[in-house]
Parts: C-alpha cells; structure tokens; sequence
C-alpha cells in the first residue's frame, strides 16, 4: 500500500488516459456498411423498438450494459470528494465488469450531490440493462435505491450489497472450517453506513428454506456512539439506524464496542482504522472471527489480532490472507441478473451468490476463505446461482 | 433502400446486440494490476482530481469521450418515437466516432421528452470531454444547445451543424464547379426546422476574413406555410422563425416555394417527399445548384431534377452521386474541438470544417463535389482545420 502503488496508479491513468474505451462491433468498411449499421437501415430497428421498447433488448447494446452511477459523495475512504474525482473509480469499476463478467458498463458521474438521482437515474435508463450504483453516501443510498427498484432493471447499491454478499460468504466458509452454526452465532458489526446496514439486514435472511428465512439471531450494531439500542433518542431521526435499533440486538444491550465484544463469535468491521484492540478480541468467545475491512488501515491490524487469539482473520487488503473483496460478487450478480433480464435484485438473490462463492472453495482453511479476488470462474458461479434464483422465484410466484 | 437493407439491418442488429461495446484498455491479470487500476492506487487518482478536477483530463476517459444524447423526439425521418427507439440510432452515431475519430462515444437517451434536457446534461458532464445532440425536435432544440453552451465542453447539436457544414461545403465546391461566387448565390431553403435554421444562419456569416464576416445576401426560407417573411404574423411565436424573417429575405418577398424558387440558384431541401415540381427547377437560374435531402424520398429525384436543367445534384442518399452526409463533419469537429481542449464549438470553427471538406476535393466536378462518406482522411483534415479555428480565435482574443 506503500507511495509506490500511489505512483505506479497514476502513471498507468495517465498512460493510458482512463482505463476503458468504446469498441466497434460491426463493420464500416464501406458504403454499405454504413447504410446497414446507420442510415437508412436503422430506422428499420428504432421502427421495431418504437412499436415494442422490450425489442430493445434485442437490437441494441441494453441486454449487456451496466451504468455505474455515483455522484462522488463517498468515494473509497476519501469521503465526499465530487463527481470528477469519482470517475476514475467509475471507470475501473466499469473495467471489472467487463474483466470479470463481460458486461459492458459505463461510468455516470453527477457533478452536484444536490440533484435528484432518483429523477436523473430514471431518465437516462432506457440504454442500460442495469444500474450499478456507487459512493453514495449513507443515508442517501437507501432511499435512492429503494426509489428505483419499480424501473424495471435492477438496481444494486454495491457498497451496500456487493460488500454484504461477500462479508456473508466469508463468514460461512469460517463457519465451515471452526464447524459452527452461522444462525448460532453472536455477530458484532461495527460501522453503521451503507455497508454495515446491508451486512446487518442481509443476515437477518442468511439461508431460504422453501419460504422460511434463516436468520442470524444475535447481531449488534455499532456506530461512533456505541451499541444501537432502542433507548438511542440520537437515531430517531436517522431511519436505517432506527430500523437496526429495531431489527438487531434482540436483547437491546447498550455501551460501547468493547461492551458489544465481550463474549462474541464474530467482529465485522466496515468502520475505521484502529478501532478494536487486542484486549477486545480477547474478551471475545475463543478463536473469535474478525473481518477488519476499514481501509486502507484496518480496525485491527492481522498480526496484532493473530497475537490475541483470532482464529480466522479476514481484511480488504490484498496483501494479506482472506481479502473480503466487492469484486468476488458484483460482477456475477449482475451477468446472472442479465443473463435471465431479472426486473430486481432480490435477496434470494444475494444469499444465492454468497452460497455460490462460499462453495467455490471446496476445503476452506483458515488461511483460505474466499477465492481470489482476480479468479474469473467465481463470477461464473455467482452468475448461474444468480440466476437460477431468480428464475426459481419467478416459478414460484406464477404457482401461488 | 428497399427492403433488403432493413431485413439486413434487423438481422445485423440482433446478431451482435447493438453496435458498439466497452473494452479495457489495461490489464487485470494479477492482485497488482487490480491494486493499480483500481483500489488501492485508484484513490490516489480520485485524490489529484478532487484537488483539480481539470485533472480528469489527463487521468481518466474524459479526454476523449463524448456523449451522444437525444431525447427521442425528432428521429431520423420517424418523428417522436422516444428514448428506446432512440437507442441503435445513438449507438450507430457512437459507432461512427470510434471508426472516423477514434473517440470513445457513448449514447445517453432520455425516457422522456417532458424532462429538464439541460439541467440532466449539465449533471451528467464530468465523464464526458463533448456532447452530441441528437435527433432533439426543433424548436426545443435551440434554447438547450444555447443554454449548454457556458458548461466548459463542447456541445453541438448535429442535425443543426452537422448538416450546416456540410451542405455548406458542398455549396463551395458546386461554386468551384460552376465558377461562380458564393455570396452571390440567390439560395432558397425548404423546411425551417433544426438543419434548416442552421443552414440559414451559417450561410449568413460564409467566410471570416479577420473579423469581417463574409455572408451570401439572398437567401430565402421557406417553410409549409411557404416563405418566411417579415409579414407573418403566425411566427410571431415561433422564435427561430421570427429571426429567421428577420435575419433572411432582405426583399421581404412573399408567396410559396414556386414563388421562392423563380430565379433562384440554388435549392436546399431538408423537408419533405417531392416538394419541388421539374416546373420550379425550369423557373430557377440556369443550370442550378439542387440539394434535395429529405430522407429516404428527397424533395426532387435526381433524374427528374437533371432532365429538368439543374446543374449541380446532391442527395442525402448513398446511391446517387454527391451524398451529403453529416459523417463528413462531426466526427471531424469534435476529434478536433477535443484535441485542442475547445470549450465550444464557433461558427469559425464550423465554417473551417466546411472548407476543410471542400478543400480535400482537389478538383470537383459535377458529380464529385464531396469526399466519399466513408474516406476516413476527411475526419483528419476537419480535426486539423476545426482545431487551428480554435487555436487562433483563442490568440486573437489574447492579443484584443
């Protein structure tokens, strides 16, 4: 994570001006060409799609691209940096789609986060497929996903869902190799913004049983002011907080996140650097859990949890073992969804990838969670299993 | 046109799903490629650019990306047929960008036309370096071309220009054919829509010799009604119209085309099927200059025009001889408007290209009077030419 990567990045950008750039499919060698790609044999096509807008799907670019949206309000860990500095993110998150899923995605940066997304989103949907949203900040991100899921395409918020699918992956393969029950365990989550809400929801629903929902039953929610309890008047005012006072910590326990640690099984740390110490981890149950994915400096650095007794230890790093990586779920949930034009992105959905990259490790190890970030055969076993579950509850739907 | 080639397009069409498609440009084959083009070495990018976001232009896709956008309302020849039948004609126009430019476009099409098209643009620019307005009908067309124009990028709407500088440099090399002077030309324009007012208004300002514009005097539109005229009073509400009255037809005459064409030298057509008889071309100067554009029908067929006495005839279509066709313009202008970091697009910089196209014909004839649309030479000497219009207004505005 040294300057060196700093250097080498922007030397790579500056090279290369951007990382992605738009292809020709067909040929324009000629007059003829031109008449069958453009004038006047497209008027045929817009026709076609005037008369039936699916057929768009058929004849032009949508069945296959993905917008990834952000207005640049919490980019990385730099925060609310504006709709210029978010392209390069954009960018090569569009890179990833197309590396690791074939998709062809496009980066959307708004240049205010004072516009209506939900408004500006749903006018510019008709040539995408789906809608990759991205560094909106909490809780923004809430309401303007929430707000376009009747659009027709999905739309995945992926620092909310991406992360959670993989934080829900990881803890099933650790369930695996210290042979525990995921719905026993006690989770801790420290970090109540868009991804530590998802990953809080997410494992309220870890498996479906035909049409009964397995839950992890004992969830805690920090945030900068300690355990989220229903006697909180501060979160009254904030609904997601509202609703995790509501929906976690059934025994509505309160104090800080050393309070919260004390006796549990897991730690997930989607919050800042240094926030747990090895006195923490101590106080957790044995071999304890602990994904600390604050970056670049994670809650708790892997050598010191090691030194206090973590048994597995997971980071967003790649320079160290079990790198918890959005990259393992977005790109396959997005192909499976458009591979089967799902109309959302359901939480079948989502455990239905968790459980795929969970699987892609056939004998997990405590030094071996999750696939590498840069093997393209997890995105294939996301995207079937994806799919596969969407068209599972389509079925479903259509026998009730 | 018959019906082989949209048999052939549709075929084309649903064979590739669409036209265009987005690559990478670097590599991801390793833990290292991804922690450079993407997280963690990414931020340090988003940092440089959050600190001047000027630097998106030399570290991410903006430098050479424009939008093709359109609203749906004005398509080809189909009228408002909407955003998702808008879509494989934005493609085929981003199409020809990368092969006549090599510019990464991309197509942005609105649901709806009942939407604010200039505050959307507005929010949407940070990714792009141009915007290309498209198939928008007149007369919203005009107040959002001129409301983008202080965004700092580009922003032309083609069916205007394009179209403009094209049958402007075809006038030029039909007066070098005929050995006639330009400004001189007595020119009658039929239809009053986007390519139409455009013509009109860049036909007013032909040449620039230092700050002295050169402008053909007699120039005349006619538009269902019959001419425009200072005495209508039903374009009192139309404003293009109303300035077109003021700004054209110096003698202030009246009547229709018939009226319009009598002595005339030359006919403009981008309005309708069979609009002009053999007896208006045999009322016309003689041997006179014939541009019938209309789509796929042009105002008079060629044989009939030629069996009539005209000298010069152009079409919009590719199996006549003289096709005139936007492709020989925007992709020019914009290449070079991106090249030279052009925040718009002037009449200088638009009369440039329209010699530029005329000047890569060393010696017109009848027959010959612009490039093939299909050379790709053309783009190159309309970048050089578009971006030297730039450079110098830039420098005369300096030394002013």
């Amino acid at each position: 994570m040294g300057q060196s990567i700093y250097d080498e990045a922007l030397l790579l950008h500056e090279l290369h001006r951007g990382k992605i750039e738009v292809r020709g499919k067909v040929p324009v060698k000629n007059r003829h060409d031109l008449s069958v790609a453009y004038t006047p044999g497209v008027a045929e096509v817009a026709r076609k799609i005037a008369a039936d807008p699916e057929s768009a799907y058929r004849y032009t670019l949508k069945a296959n691209t993905v917008a990834v949206v952000s207005d640049g309000s919490a980019v990385l860990g730099l925060g609310d940096v504006g709709g210029y500095a978010a392209i390069p993110v954009m960018e090569g998150k569009a890179l990833l789609f197309r590396e690791f899923a074939g998709i062809d995605a496009f980066p959307i940066c708004f240049d205010s986060k004072n516009v209506d997304l939900v408004a500006h989103i749903r006018n510019i949907a008709p040539v995408f497929g789906g809608i990759n949203l991205e560094d909106i900040a909490a809780p923004r991100c809430f309401a303007i996903e929430a707000a376009l899921q009747d659009i027709g395409i999905p739309v995945m918020h992926d620092d909310q869902h991406g992360t959670a699918v993989v934080v829900l992956a990881a803890l099933i393969n650790a369930c695996r190799v210290q042979k525990k029950s995921l719905a026993e365990l006690r989770i801790v989550i420290s970090g109540a913004g868009a991804a530590g809400t998802a990953i809080a929801r997410l494992l309220k629903c870890v498996g479906v049983s035909d049409t009964t929902c397995i839950s992890v039953r004992d969830i805690i929610v920090c945030d900068r002011q300690g355990i989220i309890h229903r006697g909180r008047r501060d979160i009254l005012s904030i609904p997601h907080k509202y609703l995790i006072a509501h929906e976690t910590n059934e025994g509505n326990r309160t104090g800080g996140l050393a309070e919260a640690l004390a006796g549990a099984d897991a730690f997930i740390g989607v919050s800042g650097p240094a926030l747990v110490t090895q006195e923490m981890v101590k106080s957790m149950a044995k071999h304890p859990i602990i994904f600390a994915m604050a970056n670049p400096v994670p809650e708790i650095m892997p050598g010191e949890a090691k030194a206090a007794g973590a048994g597995i230890i997971g980071t967003g790093r790649s320079d160290y073992h079990n790198q918890i990586n959005n990259v393992l779920a977005f790109p396959g949930i997005f192909r499976g969804a458009l591979d089967v034009r799902a109309a959302r992105i359901t939480d079948e959905m989502k455990i239905a990838a968790a459980h795929a990259i969970a699987a892609y490790i056939p004998h997990p190890t405590r030094e071996y969670i999750l696939p590498s970030v840069i093997d393209r055969g997890v995105s294939r076993a996301v995207a079937a299993a994806v799919a596969e579950a969407w068209t599972v509850s389509c079925t479903r739907e259509a026998f009730i």
